[in-house]
C-alpha cells in the first residue's frame, strides 16, 4: 500500500468532529478503497480546550489554523472554519500556494472566491475539491462535473436548503404558518438562531451559483443570483397549492438564456409551486435534491441529506479518497481560464404560469380592481379563489393561476396595482414548475 | 490541449450510433471538459452497409471487431456488441491485454467475467469503466465507487428495469393486466419482442450482482441472486396495494447478513410493496433509481432514464471523459484481490411484513384452510382483504398483510397449503418496503 495522504484539518465544529470520526469508524474500509490510509496528523480550531468527544491528543495542535498550510508533514488541508473570507481564505490561499491539496466545505468562499482559488489550484497542479460545499452529502458536484459531463446541461435546478425545505414540508404537514414552524424548527435544530441566510435564500444562492458554473462553464456570478426566501409564504398558500395539485418548494434554478447575441445566465431563488407528480415535490424534511437536464441523459435526480455532520463528513471524506487515488483534475468541469464570464440574463420574457397571491381588504370592488390590472397587463387567469373567510383585521387572500405568458405581464400588472390602497402586502408570486 | 483519446468503437447498435451523435453534437464542450479531443479512430459492427443515421465514412473499418484491440493508432476500446461471453469477451480481454482501456455497456459481461478483466486491468495498469451497465444513464457506479466511497454501506436497492417499471407503473395508471400492458409496451419499444430476461429479473440481477460488487466489496456472484420477476403480478394485486397505501415496483435490493460467523450475501430482485411515502414509490415509466444507505450519509437516491441510446451514449461518454482526464483507478471500489467472496446469505430469517396473494377457488371452507395455515405457521395476519366478485372460472383472490415476522414463517405457510386443491395458483409474496 502506498503511503498514507496526510491530512491537516482546520475547524472542529460538528463537521470536523464528524470527519475524525468518520476515519476512526471507517478507516481500514477507507484505507481499502483510496488504496492508501487517510492519516489526520495536525488539527487547529479556536479553542483548545473544548470537549469535542473526539480523541485529539494524538494530533499535533497548531494555535495558527494558517500555519498548517506551511506543515511539511501534511499533503491536504480540510478547511472546516466557515465564512466567505478571513482565516479560511487565507488558509486557503496559503495550502494550495504551499502545493497542498485542499479539501473544503465552504460554499460562501467557493460562492466568492471559487475561481481564483480553482486558477491557483491548476496553476499548482494541485487539487481543490469542495463536495461537501453544495447538497451536504449528496454526490451532486461528482454527479454533475463528472457523471453528467457528456451532456450540454440544459438547466440544473433543485431543492438545495434543508431548512426552507424543512419548514415547508413541516407547513404543509401541519397547516401552521411560517412563524410558528421556524420556531420549532429552531428548537430542533433544523433551523439557526438567525434564521436568515438560509429562509431568505442566500445559503440556497450559493450553492446554486457553484452548481451553475459547473453546469454551463460559466464564470461563478453569486451577485447575479436573484434571490427571494420562503418567509412571505403563507399556510393559506400551501393549501392553495395543494388544491391546485401542488406543493410549495424553495427551488434555485440556472440556465443559459441563448436567445440574444451573446449567452446571459439566468440563476433564481425563489419559492415555487412544484407538481405533485414531478420528482422534487415528494422531497420533504431536511433533504437536499438536485436536478440536471442534459440534453443526452435526459433529466437526472441526486437526493440525499442536505446538511448534518454525517452526511457533511461522507462528503468531506469522499473528496479525500479522491485525491488519495489520484483522481482530481480541474476543480470546476473546465479549466478556469475556459469559463465564460456571462451577462446576467433578463427574466421579463420568460414565460411560465405563475401564482399570484394578494393580501387584500375586504370590501367590494378589489377583484374587479385586481383584474383589471391584469387585463390591462395583458395577463390571463387561469383559475381565480377568493378566500371566503376574512381572516383578523378584515385581510383577505385572493389567489389566482396566470396562463402561460410572459414575466413581464405579471410584473406589469403588479406594477399598476402599487400603492392601491385594496392591497395589505405585497403581493407574493411564484412560478409553477411543471411534472 | 493534450493529444486526443483515440477511441475504437465496437457495436454500432441504436448505443453505438447514439454514441457517435453524442460525440459530433457535444464535441467542443467534451474536449473543453476532457482537456482533450475525443475521436473516434476506428468502428466495427456486423453489417457494414447498414444505414445507422450517422457518417462512418471518416472512421476505419474492421471486419474483425476483435482485431481492434490491436490497432496501434487506439487508446480505448468502447464495447458495445453485448453478450456475456463470445466476441465481447474476446474483445474486451483482447483491448485489456494490448494495454487499452475498456469501457463498456455490457452488464451480462460484467456480471459473469467483471472481475477476471478487471484483474487483468490492474495488473495492465489500463482502465476498465462500465458506468453504463447499471441504470443507464444514471452514474451510479461512480456515486457509489466515488461519492459514496467514505461510507460503509448497509444496504443498495433500487428499480433496475425500465421495462418492469413502465408496465407495472402503466397498469397502476389504467389498471390493465400484464399481459396486455405488455404487448402494449412491446408496440412502444418499451419492451423486447421476447422480454423474459427484462420481465423476469435477470437483467435486474446482473445489475444488482454488479453494484453490491462495489457496494460491499464482495466477490460479484450473479449465480447467488434469488430473482423473481412482475409476471405474476395482476392488476388487482396493485389496486389492492394501493388500497393499502402503497404501489408495486420490482426491487433488486443487496446486502451483507452478518448475524452469523462469516458475512454473507443477501441478493434478491422480486416485486414489492413500496409505500407511497418511499422516494422510490414515485418513480414511474421507463427510468430506473438506485438508493445506497451509507453509515454517515444515509439515504442516497440517484434516478434518471435507464435505458435508451442517449441516456446510455452519455453514460459511455463520461467513462471516456474521465479516462481523457486520467481519472481513473480500480475498476471497482477496491482492488480485485481484496474482494471478498461471500456464501449467499440464507433468507428464513429475515424479518419484515409481507404481502400474499393467493387465488383461490371459490367455494366454502377455503379462508379457513388458509388462515389456519398461517396460524400453525406462526405468521400473525394483519389484515386480510378477500375479493368479492369471483373471477372468469370462479378464482377469488385473497389478499393478506402479515405482520413483521421471518420470512421462514411464510415459507412454512405456503408449504401447509402445498398440494391443496383450493389454490388455483402458486401464492405471490411480496415484501413490504416501508417510508
Amino acid at each position: 500500500m502506498a503511503e498514507p495522504l496526510r491530512i491537516a484539518l482546520a475547524g472542529l465544529g460538528t463537521v470536523g468532529a464528524g470527519v475524525i470520526r468518520l476515519l476512526d469508524t471507517n478507516g481500514a474500509l477507507l484505507a481499502a478503497r483510496a488504496g492508501r490510509e487517510l492519516q489526520v496528523v495536525a488539527v487547529s480550531a479556536r479553542d483548545r480546550g473544548k470537549d469535542r468527544g473526539v480523541d485529539l491528543a494524538r494530533f499535533a495542535w497548531e494555535d495558527d489554523m494558517t500555519a498548517m498550510a506551511a506543515r511539511g508533514d501534511v499533503d491536504v488541508v480540510v478547511e472546516l472554519v466557515g465564512g466567505s473570507d478571513g482565516p479560511a481564505l487565507t488558509l486557503a490561499r496559503n495550502a494550495i500556494r504551499e502545493g497542498k491539496g485542499l479539501v473544503t466545505a465552504n460554499k460562501a468562499m467557493i460562492a466568492h472566491h471559487g475561481m481564483e482559488l480553482a486558477a491557483a489550484a491548476e496553476a499548482a497542479g494541485t487539487a481543490l475539491r469542495f463536495e461537501a460545499a453544495v447538497a451536504g452529502g449528496v454526490p451532486v458536484i461528482k454527479g454533475l462535473r463528472e457523471g453528467a459531463a457528456a451532456n450540454a446541461i440544459e438547466r440544473v435546478y433543485g431543492i438545495l436548503n434543508g431548512t426552507c425545505n424543512y419548514i415547508l414540508s413541516t407547513m404543509e404537514d401541519s397547516g401552521a404558518d411560517f412563524g410558528e414552524t421556524l420556531a420549532a424548527a429552531q428548537q430542533l435544530g433544523y433551523a439557526e438562531a438567525d434564521p436568515t441566510f438560509d429562509i431568505e435564500g442566500v445559503d440556497a444562492a450559493h450553492k446554486l451559483s457553484i452548481l451553475a458554473g459547473i453546469a454551463f462553464g460559466s464564470a461563478i456570478d453569486f451577485a447575479a443570483v436573484d434571490c427571494s426566501g420562503i418567509s412571505r409564504v403563507r399556510a393559506q398558500d400551501i393549501a392553495q397549492a395543494d388544491a391546485l395539485g401542488f406543493v410549495v418548494r424553495l427551488i434555485g434554478s440556472a440556465d443559459v438564456d441563448s436567445t440574444g447575441a451573446e449567452p446571459k445566465l439566468y440563476q433564481r431563488v425563489q419559492p415555487c409551486l412544484v407538481h405533485k407528480d414531478h420528482p422534487l415535490a415528494h422531497v420533504d424534511g431536511p433533504t437536499n435534491a438536485v436536478v440536471a437536464e442534459g440534453n443526452y441523459v435526459g433529466r437526472l435526480l441526486f437526493q440525499g441529506a442536505g446538511a448534518g455532520d454525517g452526511p457533511t463528513a461522507s462528503a468531506v471524506v469522499a473528496d479525500l479518497i479522491d485525491i488519495a487515488r489520484g483522481e482530481t483534475g480541474t476543480p470546476f468541469s473546465v479549466p478556469v481560464a475556459a469559463m465564460v464570464a456571462m451577462d446576467k440574463a433578463q427574466s421579463g420574457h420568460r414565460t411560465g404560469r405563475r401564482y399570484i397571491r394578494f393580501t387584500v381588504t375586504d370590501r367590494p370592488g378589489v377583484l374587479a380592481e385586481i383584474t383589471a390590472a391584469m387585463r390591462d397587463a395583458g395577463v390571463s387567469i387561469e383559475s381565480l379563489i377568493q378566500q371566503g373567510r376574512p381572516e383578523e383585521g378584515g385581510e383577505v387572500l385572493v389567489a389566482m393561476v396566470a396562463h402561460e405568458g410572459p414575466e413581464s405581464g405579471v410584473s406589469e400588472a403588479l406594477r399598476l396595482l402599487e400603492g392601491s390602497p385594496s392591497l395589505t402586502a405585497p403581493p407574493l408570486v411564484m412560478p409553477i414548475l411543471g411534472a
